[in-house]
């Protein structure tokens, strides 16, 4: 019998440490990070709990880099295949004047966004597609949204360019893909998560619950990833229940 | 300590009763329909099953009607309180030119689309704010769209307006409610339920899983209702892996 | 040789006044309204500039009061036939609760938006279709939307149901009847206009044109009449270039 | 006084030319194009008819080559100021599985669309903006769209990352610049152009008028650019009145 494990690009303090955990209960779970001190504690905390994590520091955008993750992988987890992919990649987006923009921070925003997300879906598809049917669940590639998915803000053109690209893209791969057996999701999360990294960045007046947990986010990742083949939900957002929208 | 009930309004074979059937392992049901035999076989499935279940004959679209199957819910189960209500009415949707249609099918439409909800909203609205904080979940509203609540497509006008009304009224109720502790989500069902009335009904090549099962919508219902409230969804589709879209 | 007139429902200081203007360089004009105060001086207007226009008192909610207005328009343009139609009721819109709406204000709503225009297109369509193909542009139906056709806000419910009906529905419209060569359009005028009864309503911090002049709508209106027939526009939004959105 | 003229990129036998066409009517007309081939007979055919005409040979997808052609400008039209850019580049969009596509395909078809667009609109609307407020007509920035800019359709994943990365920016755009005069419009055109190059494709059952005619486009979008800046439009669709959608 096949075994399998959880794949999460973008691991940090929010989300991907939320969802590596979650789909740990389950799975043994791979993390992708530029840097080890992304995925250090996170291994030691769900190897703490009785689970298993291997931490590979690759860089999603670099195509090579990621090519050898994968190798990595074979090598760590020799014979187990691939049941969910969380992609949860985030180019930097800070506010700028658009004419204050370089060729520099468009790259690094289409890179970081929509660029990796074409290496990292070219990896994952083919392991997803070899999955199915055997997985105990229909294997999974989740995509992490956001507002400017659905909104091109002023000054925030970049961002929103990459983020409306990885919609565009994300429908596509659904469209193509789920007929083979991949359920391809997208979440628009629109709200701020709330990380120790932004405790002192007030959100909603400072109310409980005000920013994202986490762990909520993930949860939903989980429940997406065991919907049955004949209902699968192609797009949902998350948002707290006192954000404007 | 009080006690907490679910409501499905417009039950029939497919998504009201697999509904039921799933929120029954957490709570008693009440089961709203215009012909106690959309709901005798579901009250003693349930009740075989260990759960319990109360059926209730009312038209939704009269106030009336509404406000009479409320006080009998009080009669039934006194003392407990609203945990989440699902709004599942079908007016009928047959396809017909537009110079074709009447004054009757067109009220018809909207009463058993947006004006049966305008009554089932005004009635579960105050019930949910008094749930608030006390039930398990946060209080939940749900509502059942369709492809017409996105498209409105060539002869299905009567039908796409009112269930682009129910999406919008849907909207505005999240965005006045959420703050106050209820959760109010719509899904837009895309595909053909499979329940045995379409048995004979061919869809996506009559391949395996073509039609959604009822139980993988109540399934998404219910992990909706238990969101936590830092990260409602407010709108998500479903559909089956092979259907066109 | 035919000769053809265009109808205005709804006329007011503001969209349906100037777009009247517009057309009567074109045609003669029908205005249909509640009350000759909302048409007199709008006729005058026009019979002053050399145009013609009839205003016909009439509550397009009430079908029976409809019909009689469109033969009205037969006894005052006998042979005349009609080459656009414009949509521009609305419905009182008072933002309030929506636990204290009643049923009367939902009916308000409900009939100042879809109702209503669900009567006007069933007697409009049909001459359009038969003006197809002799005039001198694609016979055309123009349908005035808002914001709320897109989104429903907090305490708007009544508001954006009627007008996401109309939304679906115009589309819905748009595919049945423009293979028959009438061009069904909407137009999301997203903003405030710029009419006397809001002269003291500061939006958009008081600058020059921050709020939609009139004869700007109804000059995009016209252009939407004169499209050629391999091009139509479906759905197009108006809003001040610096309105927020 | 000033002078002003209108600039075209991405010209070819459709859109284009059309465009250019249409707007040589008011102001003399700079044509961009990678091979002197796509401007050459359109110059001609403007000269002809008594307009003005530049032909510039360009990759607007480089930014030193697209730099240099600004400079031409200024030589061959000093003194003048833009009064409207259009953005009509098309990068390929063969369809093609996912798993097939090569790193070359997806930035061919991202330089195509959107890294092309970055550069355009860097270049052009610092010039728009000086333009404001002398131009006769609200300085205006076009993009064209097209069915994948709101759909990602299975093995077309590449081209619609591009088309909606292409909106999301054209949308922030015109949040960051309409509040300063400039009119950023994107016109989503559904279906196919009536090109000598397409006659042999067959759409809608071959009737007439079932390709969009390339003036029809360039007659709307000379609208968009005459619109008052109380009363801009964002974003329309353009499809033949027989297309499916």
């Amino acid at each position: 019998m096949s075994k399998f494990y959880a794949l999460i690009a973008g691991t940090g303090a929010g989300t991907g440490r939320a969802t590596a955990l979650r789909f740990a209960q389950a799975y043994p779970v791979v993390l992708f990070a530029r840097n080890p001190s992304s995925y250090e504690d996170i291994v030691k905390e769900i190897e703490h709990k009785g689970g298993q994590a291997v931490g590979i520091t690759t860089d999603v955008a670099d195509a090579q880099s990621l090519r050898r993750a994968f190798q990595t992988i074979d090598q760590k987890l020799p014979g187990s295949k691939l049941a969910a992919a969380l992609y949860n990649v985030n180019g930097g987006f800070a506010k700028k004047p658009f004419l204050e923009l370089t060729a520099q921070d468009f790259d690094a925003a289409f890179d970081g966004t929509i660029k990796a997300f074409v290496n990292f879906s070219q990896e994952t598809l083919p392991l997803l597609l070899t999955s199915f049917p055997d997985a105990p669940h229909p294997p999974t590639l989740l995509i992490t949204g956001a507002t400017a998915s659905l909104k091109g803000s002023a000054q925030f053109g970049a961002f929103a360019a990459g983020k409306f690209a990885l919609r565009g893209l994300g429908q596509s791969l659904a469209r193509e893909f789920a007929p083979q057996g991949v359920h391809v999701a997208h979440a628009i999360v629109d709200g701020v998560i709330d990380i120790p990294r932004l405790d002192h960045f007030t959100v909603n007046n400072g109310v409980e619950d005000g920013k994202i947990r986490p762990e909520a986010i993930a949860e939903t990742y989980w429940q997406l990833h065991v919907q049955h083949r004949s209902a699968f939900t192609q797009e949902l957002d998350i948002r707290p229940y006192v954000e404007k929208f």
